[in-house]
């Protein structure tokens, strides 16, 4: 399985070198440099797989799976910034604001979520199917999705625990976990799919997948968030109210780690109605918590 | 012309409170705050002047002259920040960051520039130009394009000025007003006659005609810049090295006046190929230093 995760990621690693831009100005510089900066490919290898699924080919559809994974580090660098998280260090080398400045780093945020449109056109598919997946990543990684997790993720600390029941809370959750993490992981399988001509029904079963898949990651992920910082964890972790609202905070960690299996069952259940094919997608979906790490 | 301009201003004003999002999420307000505080809307106007210039129907390419000004909202809102240019008014109202604080700002710039992709594509053109539109848009607003404009705009106010000759300042000067303003006023005549079905030939025209335009454009909002406000004027304007690269900066008042109408009579020039169909453009044109203010 990591050989296979392997290769794929060096094969995505490969055409971003290639779609880049390559000239010196302090932008481009920016995008490679957070681009290139590592990373597990997630979202371009199911952009990939999914294609596969439905009898497409990986080269045909390699530009949308860059795309997505333009996204989704616009998306980590504006994330970055000190209005928002305010983090120093992504992937073992300082933030992209750390390394080149904030405006800087607006501006590379900005232009790779820009650039990821025009990317999408170079995928080898009908300009319908072309515009359907415009379509899916613009909305998912919009207002209604992605953005909408993220403001949430960064806002609602403390607003939301005065005068909220668990049940409130809980279905909170869930809805940043989807809108945060499942949203982008749904584009990127639904955005494969239609590349390759998928019929509708197949689109919901992938969708009901990539769900599932990106709670289970977001699980996993906040609680390495905290088990890797002891400091924070030792200060803050009972302290509800100063904090994230995450599957930790609000389930503790054996409860969290358990929901965080739940869901890959979930996930596993749902994929399996592909037959043989799904295999690889169940074998990732077991993978999804050593791929956090 | 007013009157002209009004109804056209009217005409866009409604489609874009059409297509906004309409719930009380924080960042839905954010876009509707900043996309209706108002503006020329000079970049939808050109889009659909420029369709029925080649026949085609105003009401069909609404949706992709409202995304037009979705991402020129954007690049405002995001310009606006402290890490940028740090100003707290705009149009008369408090900017996005002053009103909504700064993790809001960036999120609804971004949201701006990701809804604008899926909004073109409620356009009624055939899918092959759709894709084309939606591959001008993301080039010219791009890190070739505007994106670069912006970066040179904000980091190279003093540095420039060390061991440059006149003549490459110069050079430099047309090459950011035609990123940072141009770019977008060419895309908006571009996106516009591609959806209308426009031959090639008359693309270039038209890339002639917005490119002179956004550099008479640039240079009069540069000078009413520093003419709107005494104080800057005062205290900077003959110290070029504290100053960012502009027509006032490097030719002086009177000559930069000078240059604007010279970039207007070429502009006027080129779209005037057109023979009667041009009047409008010709118009706009000699409107343009009008428009600034």
């Amino acid at each position: 399985m990591k050989n296979f995760l392997n290769k794929k990621v060096n094969y995505i690693n490969s055409a971003l070198k290639e779609f880049l831009p390559k000239d010196n100005s302090i932008i481009s510089k920016g995008m490679r440099y957070s681009v290139l900066a590592g990373g597990k490919r997630l979202r371009p290898i199911f952009l990939i797989l999914s294609a596969e699924l439905f009898g497409g080919k990986s080269h045909d559809v390699l530009p949308a799976a860059c795309a997505i994974e333009y996204i989704h580090t616009y998306s980590l660098i504006h994330d970055d910034l000190p209005a928002m998280d305010n983090d120093d260090w992504r992937r073992g080398i300082p933030t992209n604001h750390k390394k080149f400045g904030e405006a800087v780093a607006i501006l590379c945020g900005d232009a790779l979520l820009t650039e990821s449109f025009s990317l999408i056109l170079k995928s080898k598919s009908s300009p319908k199917n072309i515009n359907e997946a415009i379509r899916i990543l613009s909305n998912y990684a919009g207002y209604r999705g992605m953005i909408m997790g993220q403001v949430k993720d960064t806002l609602l600390i403390k607003d939301l625990y005065n005068n909220s029941t668990k049940m409130f809370l809980k279905r909170k959750l869930k809805l940043i976990q989807i809108q945060k993490t499942s949203a982008l992981i749904i584009a990127s399988l639904r955005m494969g799919a239609i590349l390759a001509g998928a019929d509708k029904n197949s689109l919901q079963i992938l969708e009901t997948y990539g769900t599932d898949i990106g709670i289970a990651f977001q699980i996993t992920d906040d609680i390495l968030d905290v088990y890797g910082n002891e400091n924070f964890f030792n200060e803050k972790s009972n302290d509800l109210k100063n904090k994230k609202l995450t599957a930790l905070s609000l389930y503790g960690k054996k409860n969290a780690t358990k929901k965080a299996y739940e869901y890959i069952e979930k996930a596993k259940k749902a994929i399996s109605v592909f037959g043989s094919k799904s295999k690889i997608f169940i074998r990732i979906a077991e993978h999804i918590i050593d791929m956090t790490h």
